[in-house]
């Protein structure tokens, strides 16, 4: 087995990382081999064994999104996911955020494949940009295919292997063989996954909800999870997003319900329904309804408009002839006779929805005589966004229909009852709680220790992390190279994470810049300017800030100065304290030395 | 009456701004009588009665927080509540908002006094700002004045008039009479008013909920507020943050019966609780519990120490003798024995629970034997650090209860039928919803109107506007100045925003300082210095874009040039592009230019 490094994951979140690394540090160092209690009952064991399955993490526990998981057995490598993240507060200027895929790069030729369990963001997303660096086949479902298709196209990557599957198949990839499971989710397409090891079966849920009365395509296949169960299987990873919620999720024949209602109750009045673009078994209901309720159905937003082309190409959404109209002709239609499907449910700055209601969008101009419906739930952190939209909306004088008194959205991922459900017919030796942070995974390990399994049989996982599991233990393993990856412009930051702070504090404290001219001959100060930006400075102040730099400068021998860098320390130190007894800020100091 | 001038308010968000904008456009300019569909069927009017009452908005409605209404009769203004907002995301490295009370400032004498409605941040935090430019008497409830004075302390303001008032007690300023009316709501002491004016009664509701089971104090006095309503009431101003949700909301008992059970389901563990200060009863019930429980307790965070001890001084929270140890004192006691109050249920990155959870607070160590409660609610936009918290409480092996599944709090608002029984007992003849963003006051508009109130009689108010109202109409009259000011070190920027802007830009682009020296006597140029923050540039793209300078200055002869400020522009623009193309990032250039 090739030796791995043992490096530190770079985290994202800063405030996690003290706690984190010293987990790390438990793991690595010496070789203890029963650091249990850090670790959820679960040993840590640096030694590994040489007849055992690996499960790495590469993203997707301890957050919500960039999910990446590698299964190992012996040299063969398969990949589950590849999916990015939205940049966090400490973030700013960062587009997304993508796995670190180092380890995937030094062991390259071992990867059979990346099997892709549906198309949302969080699980291809990172694929145009993993793509540049490694490039083993790719398995996934019609629609994923499809959205992963349309992505690489954007980038100009071609020369990809793209498998199509169907629920049901089986392929086999080195040591493994895969079995793909049609899984319920807010996406068409959606399967969970049983790999058959040499030592025994993984299941992996995917993104998965059981809807009993799906509006198309079938149940989740729990007879098949139910014979793959009872034949044994040794390892469970599943879905902890709704781990908080009691119960079951809603059917999303309930969001035809409400759907139809509005269409009923709205006969006179233009309706503009706001939906993820991705959800077309949505965009299905939509379109149902608005030829049963006689309106014509315009697309707004650039990847509404790919998606529906993309999925009615495929067949995976029904089109009825005639009834699309471009949303240039809206203005040929009354009000009754339309209905305009947008993106923008996360009140994104520049999608559809968000120029509608800032009055910026001029092929839909938003009235009194329009009902706005947001099928979609708030991602958290998203809050102030779509309620900016939302009251934007209201002041315009729209109706506004969204989640908060109308059951316009359902969860596509199960709650605690149909986790019970899961579990009870998986029925694995093992478990890894996946797809939530630390709190999720926490309680989902709860709940399977509620439902008989041992403590010592649950591992939850980090980012960087190792689990080892044969037929007798499930450990710890080594930490890999893990973490996150900035997609910033066009630049792919590593762990160039300085520049991430800088622009924190230039965005908290602003930017001083002190230029000095220096005097070459004689060595004496000749002028001191200074500029700052993002911080409110008086022009007395800056008059004294001069004075204060030019003061310090003035008491020293200049020509005892060693360097630019002792005498910017100099500038820097004289200026600081200034800066924070008047402004009360500590703005970054840029000093400039010339010697004139 | 003094001419106030037609400005427009400054507004925080810039995303509201351009509607902002259009609707004050509409009040302002050429006198318009009838632009009713605006503003929810109330007319706007230019020409100001001479006898009516208005009530201008300083803040509190078109947003939850720094609520501040200004009540005027003749000469006679009053003001309710001071409060304070939280800076959002487009304004880094600002401390907090607080009202621009250029208004007050113009017409200082005529004020008879600031009468606040409870103790919370967003209706008292702005007092130690607004004080400091006039200085009416102020009138509260015991704690509200106590919470005050701690506050000016901090900012030491004296010379204040500080004037108690119980509920139930009626004061008389100017024209007006203002009678307190209890009500519940997470503090003790709020009060909601009955105002006297000349003209009728306007009833303000305070922020409240209907509490008829309170673990202390009285339940809201519905018996006064049905009074007061068959005498006849003219104006009604009620809370609207709960009107998106249906029913009552919870008795302050069901913490209490969770709290309860916390204790007695963890005899043998340490239990940590984390709860707002302000909220007296809460901290009462956990006090009384530990009495009961042999729990001794040790406060936590400053303003934790700071509110047990000046409302037990007060009488408002009854702390039994020898209960209360110093934090430093609890390793001389055992888990098992030990309550620990503390601050941070948003995750404020300096508050005791944040530091306890990261690891950096040395007083309290979390282990595995801790239980750690969080009783209050998510404010929105907190997420990411509540839940970061609660992510590292997790990994350090604690047991965390926070809302998710357990109701370990209720809000401090009415709920939807609670506000049908405000509407009801009080019969108000016209309506202001307040204390809400736009889609509350408008889904509280229509919740008032589906009692049976005509639109025509409800306004929803932006800040700036005066509704004026008399015993036949209710209009909008003039905009005035109104708007945020920041907050931020020691300065106070009023429509400063440009630094805003500025620190936004540096945040997500960063920042190019070009140093440019020209040889005085040859006008030729001497060096290109660049030096970039927040920007990831390589050494190979910094020289790149050190040339792309050069080449343009060599090419053009610097003689012509007619100052620095056309240099700069030059430089600029032959940057921008190279940095866009290379980057993909539009960071800010700043362009030195020294003569050598």
């Amino acid at each position: 087995m090739k030796k791995e490094k043992n490096v530190h994951a770079v985290t994202s979140g800063a405030k996690n990382k003290k706690i984190y690394e010293k987990q790390t540090a438990k793991h690595s160092g010496k070789q203890k081999t029963s650091v249990a209690k850090s670790k959820n009952g679960v040993q840590n064991n640096q030694k590994s064994s040489k007849k055992c399955v690996k499960v790495r993490f590469l993203g997707g526990v301890g957050e919500i999104g960039k999910n990446m998981t590698v299964v190992e057995y012996g040299k063969d490598i398969i990949v589950i996911d590849a999916g990015l993240t939205f940049p966090g507060d400490n973030m700013p200027g960062v587009d997304l955020v993508i796995p670190d895929i180092t380890y995937l790069v030094e062991n390259a030729q071992r990867i059979k494949g990346i099997i892709i369990t549906h198309g949302h963001e969080d699980h291809i997303g990172a694929l145009p940009y993993i793509l540049k660096e490694i490039n083993p086949p790719i398995f996934g479902t019609k629609l994923t295919l499809t959205l992963i298709e349309n992505k690489l196209k954007e980038q100009k990557l071609s020369a990809v292997s793209l498998n199509c599957v169907k629920a049901g198949s089986v392929i086999k990839l080195g040591a493994f063989s895969v079995e793909f499971i049609n899984v319920n989710h807010s996406i068409a397409g959606a399967v969970g996954l049983a790999i058959t090891t040499p030592l025994g079966v993984i299941f992996h849920s995917g993104d998965f909800k059981i809807d009993f009365t799906p509006v198309a395509g079938e149940t989740m296949d729990l007879p098949r999870i139910s014979e793959i169960g009872k034949k044994g299987v040794l390892l469970l990873m599943a879905d902890s997003t709704n781990i908080e919620i009691e119960g079951s999720t809603m059917s999303e024949k309930v969001v035809k319900e409400t759907l139809e209602h509005v269409f009923s109750d709205n006969v006179s009045r233009r309706l503009i329904i706001a939906t993820f673009a991705s959800n077309v078994h949505r965009l299905q209901q939509i379109l149902d309804l608005a030829e049963k309720f006689k309106r014509k159905v315009a697309f707004s937003g650039r990847s509404m408009i790919n998606i529906a082309e993309a999925s009615s190409k495929i067949g995976e959404l029904s089109i009825p002839e005639g009834l699309i109209i471009d949303v240039e002709k809206l203005k040929n239609f009354k009000d009754e006779q339309i209905v305009i499907v947008s993106t923008g449910t996360q009140g994104e700055p520049m999608s559809a929805l968000t120029r509608m209601a800032s009055g910026e969008f001029n092929k839909v101009v938003i009235g009194e005589n329009d009902t706005v419906v947001i099928s979609a739930s708030v991602i958290p952190g998203n809050e102030k966004m779509i309620y900016g939209v939302i009251n934007n909306l209201y002041r315009l004088g729209a109706e506004v229909i969204y989640e908060s008194l109308e059951p316009i959205h359902v969860s596509g991922h199960a709650c605690r009852n149909e986790l019970r459900v899961l579990h009870n017919l998986v029925k694995p030796k093992y478990f890894i709680p996946v797809h939530g942070e630390y709190r999720h995974l926490k309680k989902h390990a709860v709940l399977a220790e509620s439902l008989g399994m041992k403590k010592s049989h649950v591992a939850i996982a980090d980012i960087g992390d190792t689990v080892e599991i044969d037929s007798k233990t499930i450990r710890f393993g080594e930490k890999i190279k893990a973490g996150s990856r900035f997609v910033d412009g066009v630049e792919i930051d590593g762990a160039d994470s300085f520049v991430l702070r800088d622009r924190v504090h230039l965005s908290e404290d602003g930017i001083v810049v002190v230029v000095v001219g220096v005097e070459e001959f004689s060595a004496t100060l000749s002028s001191v300017e200074i500029i700052c930006k993002g911080l409110l400075m008086s022009e007395t102040l800056i008059e004294e800030a001069k004075q204060t730099v030019a003061n310090t400068l003035n008491r020293i021998d200049l020509r005892k100065i060693k360097d630019e860098q002792e005498l910017s320390g100099i500038i820097r130190r004289s200026l600081k304290n200034f800066l924070y007894k008047t402004t009360k800020k500590n703005p970054m100091i840029l000093p400039v030395v010339m010697v004139v």
